[in-house]
């Protein structure tokens, strides 16, 4: 029999509602995506949803900064979610973790401000998409990386056709049919192209994303690089805004949501920044 | 109906008996480790023997260079078997990838000599462990790395521990029990230790390794790191063969058979060599 005073206690902790926002690591090769979809699809949102309410025995939504789309991985994913009880914020991340597939991982749990949103308090997100070029296949990077070995890639035309994104562009020959955005309005902040032989990574930071808009850039970039397309090509094409001659989006195993970037960070740097390790393979002694 | 040249030719072809040698990267985690056992277990050799199998309906056994334990990945193990048929050597290596499960890969194939042997032609074996030692968990590295983060680690003390065990010592500190190997002579040929914060990596190359002995160096050469031994305790521990001061072995997930060396290598060098990618996780912006 529980005392009337337990009750009570139990009551005034279900009362005070707190915002937890969470640094999540998924790979993506498994799941459609992060959106719940209500059609019985694997996705982030619901295993996270699922997980949550194991342990409260309800359903709250979790809202991301950005929704990856099928197959892309995490590095640093953010979202929030709403709960009352006496769970003290940073725990969840441990108790989560035990409950979620091998899969998703959270790096930590913070309280937030009620009004802070995972999505729209968000100022920036940074995508890395990585390449894998050497001719022969690698257990190791095949599920995060491209393999991409039909010609050798010049990370410095890639750079310069880079170059020319950065700024506020309208960007509708990078927009894939199929969202809801009313306009392809993006402010670039940063596009880099790095190369360490057999891998070239492109990273992007943006205000947003348009949907497929990352793929759609790789998968013209690579022309570029393989010298099947100027640097100056490249950019008439989109400042012409031709979606018509874009026509191959790079698949998504080599894409990852880097980082989200926001006015008032809830996290220290080391729990977000940069958690998806840069490959290297060494020269054979 | 089938002509007569035609059985002939095919009779013909059957005779002519061929050793193919393959490179081989697996990701240990959900493997009961390399030896087939008969029991059900899934391992590395039955999945390959199935995978043969299937192409030309019989099975034939494949031996390979190190039998590694369960939840053990590598990089480049190297494994023989005998087939007859018309497929060309190096053809072997895509038919099987399109056959295998997405946890095994083979790198190559290339046909050797009928008296070429993956295991007793082999003069050395290299392994690496890494260590990932950031508090946080991440999901990239978390199947190929242990994570510990009890006490922070020096790689300079950890190479004082492993510069002694270079030569021919008789190792029996780090036997485990079980095998059938009778001594426990063994040829160190390098020991290193290297350290890119969060990540510390100890490769070992030697003639042959005792049953279990990378996982309980790794697990004591951590105490000399986290300063709980002395590099010279270490050496001496092992030199009076105290096996019962040696009580921890590191998980099998941080360890991973990196290169088997040949007289006569089989493939060139960029084939098989340095193909497990070391781990980087920049600095934050």
């Amino acid at each position: 029999m529980k005392c009337h005073w337990q009750l009570k206690d139990s009551e005034d902790l279900m009362d005070e509602r707190q915002r937890i926002a969470l640094v999540i690591q998924y790979l993506g090769t498994h799941f459609q995506g992060w959106q719940r979809q209500g059609k019985g699809e694997r996705t982030v949102q619901e295993e996270l949803e699922k997980a949550i309410a194991s342990v409260i025995d309800r359903r709250v939504p979790v809202v991301a900064a950005g929704r990856t789309d099928t197959g892309v991985h995490a590095a640093a994913q953010v979202a929030h979610f709403d709960v009352s009880g006496p769970i003290p914020p940073q725990r969840w991340a441990t108790i989560l973790n035990s409950r979620l597939p091998e899969d998703i991982l959270i790096r930590g749990s913070a309280r937030v401000a009620p009004t802070w949103h995972a999505r729209f308090s968000a100022l920036w997100r940074r995508y890395r998409y990585t390449l894998y070029t050497h001719a022969n296949p690698n257990l190791f990077v095949r599920h995060l990386t491209w393999h991409y070995y039909y010609q050798p890639l010049d990370a410095n035309r890639i750079q310069a056709a880079l170059d020319p994104l950065v700024g506020r562009h309208h960007l509708s020959a990078f927009h894939r049919a199929g969202s809801s955005r009313k306009h392809s309005w993006v402010d670039i902040q940063t596009a880099q192209c790095s190369s360490q032989d057999p891998f070239v990574a492109i990273e992007v930071q943006a205000n947003g994303f348009l949907y497929g808009m990352m793929r759609l850039l790789v998968g013209l970039l690579v022309k570029v690089g393989a010298a099947e397309m100027t640097p100056t090509e490249f950019t008439h094409l989109w400042q012409e805004e031709r979606r018509d001659l874009v026509k191959y989006a790079a698949p998504a195993q080599g894409l990852c949501l880097l980082r989200v970037g926001y006015p008032d960070p809830p996290f220290p740097p080391e729990v977000w920044f940069d958690t998806q390790p840069q490959l290297k393979l060494g020269s054979t002694e």
